[in-house]
């Protein structure tokens, strides 16, 4: 059994770790650090695992996370960037769900995050956490960033279009509804029940931090520059995101989307696309790491309009760590992410 | 006190009519119609009634509404322009809240509705009730066709901006956020709060009959082609749309946008420019009949942003209903419609 | 006009106040204080009220609340008894909207409100504020305690039956339900959307502090020892409460319940029962001041069970404060009052 | 492998019986039958099966259920009790999950369901699926009739308590509280989003079809007439149950309690006794097993009161349905239903 550390348990991605990893026959969760709750067992702040862990939180100073094999860090960001280093030096392999080691521009990412980064040196060395473009880097990998939620839904969603010369990849726009689980775990008015159910809000509508994660690999792929408007918001539910994206035709498709998609991803174990005319919800992957998509290009018209869904906690967060993780470790790829979603 | 009939009284928009006409100090509901509810008391069918109105539902041909001064018809698509000729030839003044007086374009018409016009001589005379473009129509006219939900949060979002040169007309995309509400009151699985709950859904992403309601309006406005795609997406929450609207620049805006907004809405009393930087809320404008919005340019980039707020039941459907009743009666437009929003 | 003065007016029944306020023709809203948004606009706090206020909150010592005829105390608790003996002393009336002077018994209150009491004397003057109860005293009240709303919902509930030999007022259970907003709005992990949302729990089942507030009204009117079991639910909406009261039968009523009730409540504004059979919901009194009630006796046993419906913000707190309000100012009762609920 | 048909598999319970029987490794689903949905492909209809299943549904007649080592009904009340016996009387194990099996008492079940009961031979012989009672004679039983939702939540909640002389079983209160997926997927007004969103509201008070059959459970445990008032309520969410029990003292308990039923249920793999002062919530079982609960005497007084919560698609159907066919056909007890509920 692999030994598996999480720093800042307390989260809502800490426990969906520990949900997902509580089947896994590889691996064993040994250690969940938090400085706000040690000592006390982790199924009581989670009832959901009663009879699953007997762990306890540790105080970050007493868990001898170097003996693991791999530490995940669910934490806020900047936390990782400070102490994520002196672990991996020790050759224990990281997952941060954070967003410490996801941008490559330092200044980019200063100027989003508004601080200046820690260690500059792993953001170089870190490996960008999407399976479907990085699968061999990451198995490779000692430190992996996780993506963003926003991001892992509507990147997936634009993909197999990037670089396609009929495509305007200039004036691309991505309209994402979230649930109030991607704010976390935090007292906060705006999430109150009260404040955000029964309404949808835009937020950030001048601009979001996902915005430059997305861009930097659209980019990438598309080897051009990407223009892209990016507006999130807010769903009165809890979980899931829905990514609705928008892109010009400037010329005809040299091949039929749907079946450009469906090639594009006939491999991936975690993407679905749907069968032509779908409408993909939400609900249809709650709880499981599946992103599922359709792609429409409405009254024949000049746009092509991709929905993409995933769990913002699973295949956003949590379970596409837990693909990382497997695939850094050597285990098979789905390892303790079959489950089939919640639904209804 | 003005005479009102309103034909087809069960669904929202007919208890919607109800609620805001019953402190209307200068008309009376005298007739509700209903085929399945006949004999019914209003208020045994929507108890939030009880204490307001005595009315029963009357079968539709026992109901003398040609005494009326005005009907309201809260039909299903199809109805109004087999019954209101009748009504119309009379005298009585009509405000249609289904869609068949909406499109001036009866092949257009019959292609998104499924069926042929049945009135198409009133096609011609109604007026498109949107007061902050044709009030002084609608004052005068006999017949009103009050727009669609999704279409008034739309339309309104980027009215000031239509025929801009700086603005690309061929690249509009609005995409949309709905409650249930908006589907009516008719036994469906799909609006079930078990099918929609806790979900994001697109819908009618090929092509939604909204469509081609809110290019006509804009063609005409902007005086030229609009290229326009829509997406709507049905969320978990009862009442309220959201309209996000991506309009690409294709040069500077000759006036900040925030300003020419304010000016433009400036008279308006159920349209509210809020202030830089804002991002509205559903839950804003539940219940009353404004359109609140916010302007946006993400990054100082290439796209302006709008966000615009309805209830889809007042100012989407009976409140708007109501203002243009007021108009076509000569009372002042915001009579009954100036309850403050339940916020939370 | 009357002047109005709200204490901590920045909570939803601050500004649930103010809404039901707002239309109100016979007072004025001079001044909303709050230590923490001094300075800054209500309707800039809550976008649903512009248009309808040009307040700015300010801070508790620049406010001269003296002049005032009026004023709201919707702070937490233990505020009031602080602050209102001031004013009282200088001849303002005031409605305390938090539960400094519910309880008579002193000691009862420190063991349940966790300090002592700072305004003893004015505890004594105090009128509870269920008109339906102390409509008279009301009248002519300085000081009114507000009822809670779980309260409100389960006292009118089971009024017409205290004091009834065939009822065993020893073991009386209510049931209730809540929306998200009865929490108020204070940054809170438990009443998160991510917590709240899709999920219902009890809480304080091992004792709530409504429950001596419960007891002490009954008991008052039944002339005996009353014998409650209350346990809360959270239920996932915003607004709303309902509450199902269980009395066991010890004889055969000596009139049919639902005829009792009907004219027990004969004569109030705000209180509904409903016809033989009936199932109230939350969502007819919406936004209304109204409690709705059902009474039935199942299966014919010696058990009968009530339902009753309010909106917790406002017949559980803005609106019957309002409603004293009325009282105490020689106003109509219901001025101000008459919305109808919003449903759906 | 095990050859298993599912009868009526369009509803809840059919694709949570699929979700569940997915990863079984001792059992194939090789039949879902039904009358709408003949020739659609399963995952069509569900697409949260997708990958999961080839299966199309099949009309009954063409399904050769008999060659099935197990049959799950789960039609509407009335299907079972006509096409259930010439499965059985081919040596078919059958578990019904509607009610046509339930109630020992031909007369009082024809009184709830409003027809007579066309098989009443196999009322007699068949097994009551409450495994935490029948554990022994499901194993050999060949039809098994699985609880309903608001009976397993209420049933569990109390058996350790009946026949306890200090318990009055004369004035137990159970009022339960449930998501609208209970309602079952088919087309209705009163559990649109639109009508059961935002709202709380009892149903059913005078009388409902589980009060026979919880009655019936507990008369047998406990060896004396129960006297039971139950009401359910509709909340607004998707999956749970919550039943509130309140069980009067006659004299002191003979044992605290908290240790009666950590005793009680000390071997039980699907019950969950939390610990003392604990609240339960519904969505710490969301998707899974378990029935949590927890106990409290309010304020020390007369009364007991039991909290439990279930997911009514699970332990209050499918996941009861399947925790028995694994008893039927000697399987590990616990197999295929240890996932982690989805918290949040």
């Amino acid at each position: 059994m692999k030994k598996i550390g999480i720093v800042g348990g307390t989260g809502y991605t800490g426990v969906e770790l520990m949900r997902l990893l509580a089947h896994h026959p590889e691996v064993e969760v040994v250690a969940m650090t938090s400085r706000g709750e040690a000592g006390r067992r982790v199924d009581d702040l989670y009832p959901s695992l009663r009879g699953h862990t007997d762990l306890q939180f540790t105080a970050p100073g007493e868990s001898d996370l170097s003996t693991c094999d791999l530490v995940f860090f669910a934490t806020p960001n900047g936390i990782a960037m400070q102490e994520a280093p002196a672990l991996l030096q020790q050759g224990v392999r990281v997952v941060d769900l954070a967003a410490d080691y996801r941008l490559k521009d330092l200044g980019l990412w200063s100027r989003w995050y508004g601080m200046s980064h820690a260690s500059p040196e792993w953001v170089e060395r870190a490996v960008y956490g999407l399976p479907e473009l990085y699968r061999d880097e990451i198995r490779d990998a000692q430190l992996v960033a996780n993506p963003g939620c926003h991001v892992t839904a509507t990147t997936l969603a634009v993909l197999p279009l990037m670089g396609m010369d009929w495509i305007n990849h200039g004036q691309i726009v991505a309209d994402t509804k979230s649930g109030a689980s991607g704010a976390g775990r935090s007292a906060a008015v705006h999430t109150l029940m009260a404040e955000a159910g029964e309404s949808v809000r835009t937020y950030a509508a001048a601009g979001h931090r996902h915005h430059p994660e997305i861009s930097q690999t659209l980019r990438v792929i598309a080897e051009r520059e990407i223009g892209l408007t990016f507006v999130p918001h807010l769903v009165p539910m809890v979980r899931g995101i829905e990514s609705t994206v928008y892109l010009p035709l400037v010329g005809e498709p040299s091949e039929l989307p749907q079946r450009l998609y469906e090639r594009y991803y006939a491999e991936e174990p975690f993407v679905d696309v749907m069968p032509a005319g779908s409408h993909p919800e939400t609900r249809s992957v709650r709880g499981n790491n599946l992103c599922r998509m359709a792609i429409h290009r409405p009254l024949g018209g000049s746009m092509l309009v991709v929905s993409s869904v995933i769990d913002n906690l699973v295949k956003g967060a949590a379970g596409q760590a837990v693909q990382n993780m497997n695939l850094m470790l050597g285990c098979p790829e789905a390892t303790a992410l079959e489950m089939i979603a919640l639904s209804p």
